[in-house]
């Protein structure tokens, strides 16, 4: 038995976001039917490096009669820990922000079957949720996307979500010309895609909104009447995009409870008591299971308050391995020395 | 940038117990002093496999001044995490019980520096936290040694306390006599190694117990009067090794509180009652920093409760990057897509 590496490159090459999102969608779905096992991510934090590390350990178990997809009915299971980090000193040495490595190990023996690139992983899996939810939520003929944020983590929303929705116009909204000049020449030949302001991009029957910011850039004016939000850049206590007013009139919907409560888009107002647990419409997992219902033809906007979960790694590390597997991607390695098992 | 990647021989090849017990030691002060952070275990649970998985991140600052080792005083300091697991399964299939992968990280900037087998690591620190022990509370001139089960961990308690004690005498107590037949061709050349039962193993100077009963195999009549005892094997609530009679009469140390009460030698008795704080001496990291005596020439028999900590695996990971990096051991791979940062 060897282990199979699959670097940043591998990861990308194997991740067909027509089989991610389905994945991470039966992932929020084993998740809420308590068929998944995630601990709370453990914190080093390192104040004299200006950085942490997060250790996002997950397991769960796909029944494959449960999930409707167009790849049909298997059952899985799949876990693994992302070892992830924040140091914001790091731009400064040429080095990402956030790095991070997955082991991704077979649930029944404990084999590390890869281990690979947790940079890649993460955008794909933040992607594929905001699709997940987009395709609940969003109006079922949206065809333009706003982009609030060109950085690493926005390519992989357009990915996705054009996977659930017929997407033909993108509006992309950055202070930073080069980065909104890469995003368009990354995808002008699929997609109608230009720069614009954020009032112009809040206006899309989509937004997602990727930036770190801490004071709101998004108005409630700005948005359209019917548009669905990913609010992707919130992941720290402190940190929101959206002003009150939008979560407060939205249907609003989270990835985890504990999570977006201390660390995702709604953390401010949350903690100031502006908004309460009645403001909540629910878990995006309670919807794709049929608990609750999506978007009804009486709802306005709808936010989807994304944190990222362990359980979206371990599923897109599935994916990525099995297509890796099958496609004889990637090093084999023979880490354990177990070669001969 | 290029992660290092460590196969099991690479780990073995790379792991000095002359360079590992003296980092286990300033890890165990390290701790103490609260210079390391330890997040507790995840746990993910998996009855259905008949196993589990348990994550293990920490960090840990040396301060070179502050120890006493042959080394000199660099200060040093690490960050990683162990995916580790039990599948008791596993040994019907041909693969351990236990696997084990580690990812170690530059505490700086956390990139990934090497990904290594944590199965090899997990023996190193657990021979070397026993060396450490050993150190501290067995009798100066200590050349006997009894191992009682003679399985994958039972080789490095010997390898490390040997770095510590002039041991000359070995021996291995352990039903199987083809573990205990190698276990002597392996140390043959080095030692007066014999199998022996377990009293006889229980006289030696210093007896390190490497089994996982549920049901007490050392009587304290066996016992010398000075033994010095590295109570090894129990690793889960209802394991223990010892007579309760024993652990109540000796100079008992721990690694850690939590963990020791939870899952050490001593869960058994702690959770009746029988064994209570007060029979507690102290923790070993409480003796390296100097803050409580190790043994002392009133002592008689003495106990060390070792569960495994992961400031251990982290401490043992930096001594087998360091020197597989300056041997130019193991095997380059760019597993970020950092190559040219």
């Amino acid at each position: 038995m060897h282990t199979l590496l699959l670097d940043s490159d591998d990861v990308g090459a194997n991740a067909p976001m027509a089989a991610v999102v389905p994945a991470i969608e039966a992932a929020f779905g084993a998740y809420e039917r308590g068929d998944a096992q995630m601990p709370a991510k453990s914190y080093i934090d390192l104040p004299q490096y200006n950085g942490d590390f997060r250790s996002m350990p997950a397991y769960l178990s796909v029944d494959g009669d449960a999930v409707e997809t167009a790849e049909g009915a298997a059952d899985w299971d799949a876990a693994g820990v992302k070892w992830v980090n924040v140091h914001t000193d790091n731009a400064d040495r040429g080095l990402p922000t956030v790095l991070g490595t997955m082991i991704y190990s077979d649930p029944e023996t404990a084999f590390p079957l890869a281990i690979m690139d947790g940079r890649e992983l993460t955008r794909l899996r933040t992607g594929a949720a905001a699709a997940v939810a987009t395709d609940h939520l969003a109006v079922a003929d949206a065809t333009s996307l706003g982009i609030v944020g060109a950085g690493v983590q926005s390519y992989t929303q357009l990915e996705a979500i054009a996977t659930v929705r017929p997407i033909e116009e993108v509006v992309v909204a950055d202070q930073n010309p080069e980065r909104v000049a890469d995003f368009i020449d990354h995808f002008a030949d699929r997609f109608d895609v230009r720069g614009g302001e954020i009032t112009e991009a809040a206006a899309c029957d989509v937004l997602s909104t990727v930036t770190p910011v801490e004071s709101p850039i998004v108005d409630r004016d700005d948005v359209g009447d019917h548009t669905h939000i990913n609010a992707i850049g919130a992941d720290a206590a402190g940190k929101h995009e959206l002003s009150d007013r939008i979560l407060l009139d939205a249907k609003l919907v989270i990835d985890d409870y504990e999570q977006t409560t201390h660390s995702g888009e709604i953390n401010v107002p949350y903690s100031a008591g502006t908004l309460t647990d009645d403001d909540i419409y629910g878990a995006l997992g309670e919807i794709v299971i049929g608990e609750k219902e999506g978007r009804t033809p009486t709802d306005g906007i709808t936010v989807f308050d994304s944190t990222g979960l362990a359980i979206q790694d371990v599923a897109a590390a599935h994916v990525v391995y099995t297509e890796a597997n099958e496609a004889n991607n990637g090093t084999v390695f023979d880490l354990l020395g177990l070669a001969d098992a």
